[in-house]
């Protein structure tokens, strides 16, 4: 353990609270004393009560979260996360990303992307006891899961009553709780401002999980709906929505040590995992996903040549590859690096010594925590057989071909049979990814990656092969795959990408009308090849579904004795991220990276002209530079910096699907947004360490500047409550 | 500028007074006011004499600086110091560099490196007026500068009474001043105790000039004096010698914020440039010379490959060079960034205006001012001339034949008459330089150079030829340098490298003690080429000289105009470092290198860790990462770090030559080392910024760790004075 703390003991103050744990909001009232005395002024029973201030004021963007940040629908959140609405946008004459949009009358608003959503939580139901008096001890394996994904259905079929409510059951704690969620989708979503790329990108991949950043990673959207006030798909005729409350925005801003909470929908942690589980996942799993991805990477790179059509069409794809490489990287250093391996060891040896101190503990507890070794023993058989297969998605067009094969398998079943991503709700969604998929494609790129990942399954023993893939493209184990070999494999793939009718859009898209019948007589190759490989990919799943259901059959206990040993021993516990709604708590802080340097918790504008090179990703505006040229301490309340601050740091514990969440003060005041952690929170989503685990907040200061200074948004000013 | 001082406001204490200068030892008693009120207690009176304590522990090693720390003549200074003796002892057997060395009696001590010595201070003298009244008006350009030079001989002639005595000649602030130097010179220097290279070059050229630092940059020698006490060479029968003082070795070590003082002999500074002279060298030498290095550097690599024989002779040089580009570049690049020559600009201006605001004034220093003006118009002229013939000297062999002529050349004088260089007292160190020579050049890698600098000069103007030049390489001004008249080129190269004799050791050495005539007989064409350069090289150095005197002439009167102004203004004024002896003043404190990153002032041994790789130059030793491991407070007055500190950072005004100085506490007890300064402050040697200039220097206490916990130093821990 790093024993500098030089500067901890000048800069920190005495927080003896942790900010670890992504806090379920029922979970606040017994932390409210301690938020108190840390900067919190609004009640901890209405932080508790998702449809009341201030939780009712944030909204899920399905990936993102958001905030309503005036009474007639404005909702602020990343500009990551409006990306896909401004490139749609965008265009050469439109020039969105370069400029940037502002819409100076709601009439000027534009559509979002297809798809984009703003879901409001309306109500939440504890459903655990539903659930679990169905689940009798004699429900094992898959027939559990089958269970659970049942009582799933109906009861979201149940709650979504009308067509404006979208219900969704998250499962906490590996099946320990179940709350089902009702949420107004509104579906009308339209793009009101966005700054120029050169602001709400400024760094870019370049600067991502970095620090120092400089990026205004903000941007408007507002929800509409029809006259009747309930969701309708976009019309002229749709209003604002006038939603329940909303957040003011503060032009004070934050000082360090302040006091911060996050309002944000996490997306997943695994806090939780057993020492088995972790290193499975370290020692197997994610290097094995780590080698494949790295090796598409090289292809996509060496088959998509700087200003090809290729190169266009991959480069978001390969940026997001590289970037998840680079994490990854990241992750497993850590991992190495850190005992955290050897400290989740000695948690479970405490847990274990617990359970066994006590006969009925012992009785209760034991026999699931042993089983779960088990389980994960087992689950490291196939293992490579079954990433090597999941990396095949890789290839986006027989991808697309798998799906839509399983979808006409799926629609003989009726809706509420079907499984999850197939069912009519599910429709929309699969249409604008098959719409989507042509613009980010190429067969030849297709074809060496195909080609590469068959090598690699060629190596796999007879045991872990799938015989019908192995007679489609006569790779039988044995066989020698020698360079003539291999060219015929070339040729076979490159035949089917010329056979195929895939490749044009109207047709891949008609297919998800087509009945199943029309798959099996189909002449297509890469639709023969979908069927070819379906029951080996339907017998995949269901073991896959034997061992979640295993799985939900014990780690419930785990999780039971986990939570118990912890309030034995007085500590709170908080159930891993799963994409509901959570809040975070923590303090403005900086961190030391290394010895010897120290990061700041603020960056300021003056960090942007010492950045800016006039090339993306550090292309800061002309009027941007000369704004800050002039920029002085009366724009933004930041005596302290003497300039307007950019970002900053907090403690608070945050994950992916965070982006974009409200950042408060203790007043429940909007002072930043989330939209990024620093590299040494990637680890972050295994282990909290409250000397690295960093947050990276947009400060409102900077947003309110931007907005005024640069962007000329004063009709967004005034429509917002601003406190200054 | 950076307005950013959110932890300046948190961190830097009240110091008003600026920590920029390098003060002559006579000036600090107008400053001790100043002094006392940030922690020296010890009074300004004794600072002020070079002869008392505690100036009189602070020796000159040439090129580095070092102190006394025992009664019987141990002196502690940087590794990088004593790199030429720890390289000259170690062997595969010996292993010093690996190991380190630690000689465990006295008689263990091994003789330095051939040239090494310890220069004490004994007397300095103000010749100023001796000088100044022998430069009448009419001597003008050449003969004031020969002038000087007579002079300078005369003195220092009449100052050596003896053998161990060297006096030397410093001018100050371009000749306004002028102090004879006395100096001890102990020429049996012995290696006492140096770390292994994986401490004292921990992090190599990747580190330096960088921060955080790790570097355990410290070594200790011995100075040794016949039994009378006198200097003398190496001797078995030498004792240690008894300096006047030394210093005692603090443990208790320095905190942020705590005073420092160096004392110590920086080479040379450029603060007191015109700003007409600042631009000369920024626009048009420094890029120049660093165009020439660039391709010099990019021919070595070239011919030098890896585990090739070159590789091994141009290695250290190679390094050296890169460092120097390395430092050219964030030198231009700082220069173009900052405004520094605005500034300079702009203190000209008010210093113009100061100047005409009264008649005499005027008339004392117009003249001057605006003749400094014309002469570096003039300079600009023949500059791509001159320094391509000054980066000839890459060419070592070629070189050395150009020295041996000319030093035969010089031999025709009487001794007193002979330029700076060539006298009876340099002849030992051309000896030695003489010798060094075959192990760091290759006539395949000479010829490349060799080759390549005759392109460039062909690319030159008529008007910038040398004729004989010209006639040797035939390659006059409008002939083209064709592929054939390359070939041709190259070819002759080849031929003077394989005739001549110049490559063999013996016989290159043998060429000192040649008289002129041999010379001007020899068939060898190396030396045939050397006596065709020599008229132009001495008429290049005449016209050099003939500057020079202009500007001894101008330049004083351009410093005294300069002083008054600024006397007029209340601000005190230090001269250019020159090599003398020099005392700054700081404190320990970190800066802000760049918006959103602090670097705090210490690195500590926690750090080594995270860096060591096993390989050079992060190969810290095994046993030193052991005794990391069980590192803890109590090892090192550090509580405020919890551990061992490593390295500091201050404000200490400091620049090359200051390399191993002592780094003293407010009651002149050795706190440090400096070693380096941090890249920020390479722009330092123009222009000090209290916000980025950094020392770095090497902590007493992880020195005394090192030597205590993994090198069994007992002995020199014993014989030194600690203070606990």
């Amino acid at each position: 353990m790093n024993k500098v703390r030089w500067l901890a003991l000048l800069l920190f103050s005495a927080n003896v609270m942790a900010d670890e744990g992504m806090w379920l909001p029922q979970q606040l009232p017994e932390l409210e004393p301690e938020l108190t005395a840390r900067g919190l002024r609004i009640e901890g029973q209405n932080i508790a009560k998702l449809t009341e201030f201030p939780l009712n004021t944030s909204v899920s963007l399905k990936g993102c979260s958001g905030s309503f940040v005036s009474a007639t629908g404005l909702v602020v959140t990343n500009y990551h996360c409006v990306n896909s609405s401004i490139l749609h946008h965008s265009s050469n004459t439109t020039k969105l990303l370069q400029d940037g949009f502002f819409a100076a009358t709601l009439q000027q608003e534009l559509p979002a992307a297809a798809g984009s959503k703003i879901l409001l939580t309306q109500q939440v139901e504890n459903v655990t006891r539903q659930i679990q008096q169905e689940l009798t001890p004699q429900l094992l394996g898959r027939d559990r899961f089958e269970k659970i994904e049942q009582l799933r259905k109906e009861l979201v079929s149940a709650c979504e009553t009308s067509a404006g409510i979208r219900c969704s059951l998250y499962s906490y704690d590996g099946g320990l709780a179940y709350y089902l969620l009702k949420q107004l989708e509104i579906t009308d979503v339209r793009l009101v401002y966005a700054p120029a790329a050169g602001v709400g990108q400024f760094g870019g991949d370049i600067d991502q999980r970095m620090w120092p950043r400089h990026t205004g990673d903000f941007a408007f959207y507002r929800a509409y709906v029809g006259k009747d006030g309930q969701p309708a798909p976009y019309h002229s005729d749709n209003v604002p929505f006038a939603p329940p409350a909303f957040l003011k925005v503060s032009a004070k801003g934050v000082q360090a040590q302040d006091f911060v909470m996050v309002l944000g929908y996490p997306t997943q942690t695994y806090r939780h995992l057993t020492a088995a589980e972790l290193k499975l996942q370290f020692s197997q799993i994610l290097p094995l996903q780590q080698q494949y991805r790295a090796d598409i990477i090289r292809l996509m790179q060496q088959h998509s040549a700087e200003n090809s059509a290729e190169n266009l069409r991959y480069q978001a794809r390969l940026a997001g590859l590289q970037n998840r490489s680079k994490n990854t990287n990241i992750l497993l250093e850590t991992y190495q690096r850190s005992a955290l391996q050897q400290r989740k060891e000695q948690q479970q040896q405490a847990l274990l010594h617990w359970i066994k101190a006590e006969p009925g503990r012992q009785a209760r507890f034991l026999p699931a925590l042993l089983d779960m070794e088990r389980l994960v023993q087992q689950q490291s058989s196939n293992l490579q057989r079954n990433t090597l297969l999941q990396a095949f998605d890789a290839v986006q067009l027989f991808s697309a071909a798998r799906q839509l094969y399983r979808n006409a398998q799926e629609q003989l079943k009726p809706d509420s049979e079907r499984e999850v991503g197939f069912q009519q709700r599910d429709q929309a969604g699969l249409s604008a990814t098959l719409t989507e998929l042509h613009n980010t494609m190429s067969p030849q790129v297709e074809i060496e990656i195909a080609c590469y990942l068959l090598q690699q399954y060629h190596q796999l023993p007879a045991a872990e092969r799938v015989p019908l893939l192995d007679k489609f493209f006569n790779l039988a184990a044995g066989t020698a795959l020698d360079q003539p070999a291999l060219l015929q494999l070339k040729l076979q793939l490159q035949q089917m990408y010329q056979q195929t009718k895939l490749t044009d859009a109207a047709t891949l898209l008609a297919w998800q009308q087509q009945p199943a019948p029309a798959f099996s007589q189909s002449q297509d190759p890469l639709l023969q090849l979908a069927a070819a490989l379906y029951p080996a990919e339907l017998a995949r799943e269901q073991q896959q579904q034997t061992n979640e259901g295993k799985l939900l059959q014990l780690k419930p206990l785990v999780m039971a004795a986990l939570q118990a040993f912890k309030a034995s021993q007085q500590q709170k516990n908080y159930p891993d991220a799963n994409g509901s709604l959570r809040v975070s708590v923590g303090s403005v802080q900086g961190y030391q990276p290394r010895d010897g340097v120290y990061y700041t918790p603020f960056t300021t504008v003056q960090g942007i002209v010492a950045k800016a090179t006039g090339t993306a990703p550090f292309a800061a505006p002309a009027a941007q530079l000369s704004a800050i040229a002039t920029a002085n301490v009366s724009d933004a309340a930041a005596d302290f910096l003497g300039t307007v601050p950019v970002n900053f740091l907090s403690t608070a514990d945050t994950t992916a699907g965070n982006s974009g969440a409200a950042t408060l003060n203790g007043q429940a005041e909007l002072v930043g947004l989330l939209f990024d952690g620093v590299s040494e929170s990637i680890i972050g989503d295994y282990e909290y360490d409250p000397a690295t685990n960093r947050s990276i907040h947009l400060d409102s200061r900077y947003m309110l500047w931007q907005m005024d200074k640069v962007d000329g948004a004063s009709r967004l000013l005034q429509e917002m409550v601003i406190v200054r």
